[in-house]
């Protein structure tokens, strides 16, 4: 559990029935492509009740009328905080900060789509409010929920690995290019908060270089090359919208082995026994001696029994609300992504130079 | 044909015979796991005579007798220097300009390995003897010689991949560790002179970023992300000695269509007809109508009519000896090549600040 | 005036009167070195009348019964506010945040020592809630009401110095090394404040270096030297607690003339008619041709009508409270002073590399 | 005696006698400014014979026919190489590394002026030639034969003035704008070669920041802001072509006292017995007793017996000729100074990003 987290009294703990009615009343704020998917699974989960959906298009509120036609619908935020306990958002970045303030404000538990803002300081008054208020803050950090990830943290944290060298990954495909955000602030939240959960620790350095293509007009960069400095472990995060082949990898490499973690092919982690091991300091070594002794010996899938991350995501937050507990993506875990979001959008704009991350 | 070249006039041409006498002799500097490669090419080639092998080593020595009874041995250099017209060093990087410098003012055409020396000066001093002394001074830049580079670099320069976006290139494998350079000296000047020749110019800026894990007692980088801005096409380039599957990939990306060069696979070159395209500006663009129009277009495989690129490069050797034509793997593409790493290094050596490249 | 300023509308404007009662009434919280002189200022100045003075130390409440014993003194701010108009606040930088934003939200006017803030945010913050209050907010950017800085300022926009290259600044003395705050966040506030005022816009990029010597526990800089480019202007100033000689001075290099503005002798500002001018380009220019000529005029010195800057400064805070007009030294002058030193203090963290200012 | 310089043997040690002939036998190319100066100063040194001066324009050498009737003259340098024992050199900069090196392999000895060339590979391959072909190689780093520099040595390295915290030095005047070199190469080899002597050691890490604003055609800046760090000790140089004011003056801040050394008036060197000193450390410490104690002691004015810098410039090549001492001021010396300015120079075109000097 990430130190950040802070277990939360509350004076009304709610605990749920099998009545939908003493379920835990959930409404939503922004049903574009993925909040679909989030109100599909909050109108499944047991423990939910999916009350009222908000969007300012019609064409999207009809279609959750067909889609769930026990769900009521507005145009209207406003109308979604008076009937819920929970409120999830998945709406386009800039509007977090104004939605979520608005619903923690007004006494409502709060899981919002990532980056959970576009401003280090509009986080931070986020999670001072919820911890105020004493209500869950959470973050749509998915991919700390893959079970996939789970088995590689624990692999790296088992020290199977070894010492950490070095870690290169790799998310890249044919668009969606966002109107409001550049590439990095939309996939690298994924994997910053795979590499914080699965490592343990922050980023001390960080610099990103990159490029705008296609839509110079908005200056939003399209292709990222991200570098993460954990102590002494070197990150580099490929980031692109264009890229003609789907690609979601993540090579560990470690002193006593080596990992695999590739999201789009059924054998997710690999686990390789290789290495290299230079012979111990002499002054008559020749050159041959020096060679270092290559190990190459043998490769180790681990089975991961697979759930839907984004089930287990929303069963979470339910979980949060009803005990108090923290998350591993809490507000915390969010500040802490908008805070390397923010120095490294700073290296960006200033020719990639290295820059300490300010926490 | 790089502008950088320039037609050597020289007094005698050598004409090979049938005869292996009068073929070009050619002696050899290093024999190691190379060199050998490099001997056995010209003890095949009709047009060399391949008289004599100098090693330090006198177990290499023993082997090339086995393999090539014809041919003779020495372990001093100088004795190489004596019998041929041609002299090719394969030795480690830091013998290689007092090597070449010798060979070149005793009036011996000379191909070095590559990178051709670890100073930008000396690598000069070694381009301008040559050409007071009109030789012909090759660099064993191999991959220029490769038909798999050749048809990408057709592809190209034709336009059909419309303005070059961003390339991004990996090079990784596990080892071969070397004694003296890092892994970006060792590994970096193939992806270099592939790009100069793809992109037919060079690059302005550079950066590099990497690690020393394994000998930390050498200081030299077992991994480097190299980035080179060539005008405005970002390339990085990952360069790994600690990598457990063995990469060798190239992804360009235009403005029309996407490329993949992977030379480990039968399919090595795969264009792409796939982009993203932004509608014209408007002031009353609505989300729905900024949304950039992807193209999935059709893949097709570039057949490559395959030819060992060593035997390619050996025979250009003969070639520029023979008739004083540039090769695209001259003394100047050395230089550059080390110019371009020489600014890299320094940028490696101070926190991966971007620094223009000085030419 | 700044573009930034905004006449503030209001429904209660005060006018003073003859009588003590009927004048503007004024507290002060903090009564230190500098907060001593801001009260005799109150207390001398015939629209004012100085209520009541807060400060947790006992014996600074004691010295202010003795200068002024019609003046009240209480160790809690809040006590302050209850009684006054306009609120002075000259604390250490810390707590301007904490004690302006709780006048402001009691509806006072206020006056705070420079820099406003040690934090971008909350400058922001306290701006918005001024102007959303319908409230002046004044920093105590002293120089801007120093009448040789107006003097150089009519100088420079009157274009008698032509384009201005570049500028020298010195600021530099033994001590006060503060407890809480760098000699950069202690003194620059003044020459910033002055560059932006003399040149009428923001500097684009900055970067800074320094060092602590005395005091390495706090990791406070004792010296930095700041660059501030304003556009093509190159800004340097230094700006050292640790000077065996003081120094405040000032050197504008212009394309027709330059100036230096001293303001520790008598002839505060000296324009000297020297520059440099080059001869046509012309490709048969022979050295001696090439020569640029030197122009060494006449120096003149202007004459400066002195007022105590100080008093200068208090009444424009009478008269911001009476009026609503803004100040050359308003909270967005504030807000941007401290966007500046908070970018640049990002540098002196970062090997001084060179930062684009975020606005 | 700096580290670097060694001892040279050599076969004929030459003794001068009171006889014009039996002097050592000088040589000089370019007598332009400076040159005249140093011919001046060799004509009237009792062990020297002034034999032949050179240089391109018929002018200067007419000047030199009438200022001393009987020193020869020529157009030709290589005239000059014949007939003398040592050469002294005073040319633009760009010939310095071709005259010096004609001139060394002739087996003279060298006098040169700053900075020695104006590339590091350059300045290796004379301090080479120098050493290998048992010659003086000396460089006109004049200020370290300045008796004020000598004093402020001698101070420095009693440890008088404790550990150095930082140096502050400026070299400004109006013009020379020279027409191959810019402000820091013209000025800095001073600044630099004088702190080497000082301090005893070299700067580890530089930046440098300048503008060019007279002559954009040439990009040679003429105003740079020169940063060095000597280990610990932070040196800021500022050095300008465009001052209205002449400024030569270095100070120097210790833990002990503090030192201003002003070229430009009569007490050269005053030592300040000031400093600041903070109580030890405590957790109960108040902000009063944090308060550092500053001390302010006398000053003391040092004497200076003045010698001209270039007199004992000249003497000493005369006695580096005789005797094959080394001097304070030789080859490895002045390829320090040029790697130093090679160093600040690349980062002076990128950004000013702080590099580590390479030597």
């Amino acid at each position: 559990m990430p130190k950040s987290a802070v277990r939360i009294s509350r004076k009304n703990t709610e605990v749920p029935k099998n009545n939908k009615n003493n379920c835990i009343k959930i409404g939503m704020i922004g049903v574009g492509y993925w909040g679909v998917k989030l109100a599909r699974n909050f109108h499944e989960l047991p423990g939910a009740n999916l009350k009222i959906v908000a969007d300012l298009k019609a064409e999207r509120l009809k279609e959750i009328n067909q889609l769930f036609p026990d769900v009521g619908t507005t145009p209207k935020y406003e109308n979604v905080l008076k009937q819920v306990d929970g409120v999830v958002i998945a709406t386009p970045v800039h509007s977090h900060y104004r939605l979520a303030k608005a619903a923690l404000e007004a006494g409502k538990h709060v899981m919002v789509e990532k980056p959970i803002t576009s401003k280090v300081s509009q986080a931070r008054e986020l999670v001072e409010i919820a911890k105020r208020n004493e209500l869950s803050l959470m973050v749509g950090h998915t991919f700390v929920y893959n079970p996939a990830v789970e088995v590689v943290r624990k692999i790296v944290q088992s020290g199977e690995l070894g010492d950490i060298y070095y870690i290169n990954a790799t998310r890249a495909n044919l668009g969606l290019l966002q109107p409001d955000i550049n590439v990095m602030w939309d996939l690298a939240p994924h994997d910053i908060s795979i590499l914080r959960y699965i490592l343990g620790k922050d980023p001390t350095y960080v610099n990103a270089h990159g490029g705008v293509y296609v839509n110079s007009r908005s200056k939003l960069h399209e292709v990222v090359y991200l570098t993460l400095y954990f102590d002494n472990a070197l990150v580099n995060v490929r980031l692109s919208w264009l890229d003609p082949v789907k690609q979601r990898r993540v090579t560990i490499v470690g002193s006593k082995k080596m990992l695999v973690y590739d999201d789009i092919i059924d054998n997710k982690v690999v686990v390789y026994d290789k290495g290299v091991e230079l012979p111990p300091y002499s002054d008559t070594l020749t050159e041959e001696e020096f060679r270092a002794s290559y190990r190459h010996g043998e490769e180790v899938s681990y089975p991961i029994e697979w759930v839907e991350p984004l089930r287990t995501e929303c069963n979470q937050f339910l979980e949060c609300i009803r005990t108090g507990c923290p998350s591993p993506s809490g507000g915390e875990e969010g500040l802490r992504v908008v805070q390397i979001l923010e120095t490294a959008q700073r290296s960006l704009l200033n020719h990639g130079c290295e820059l300490k991350v300010e926490y």
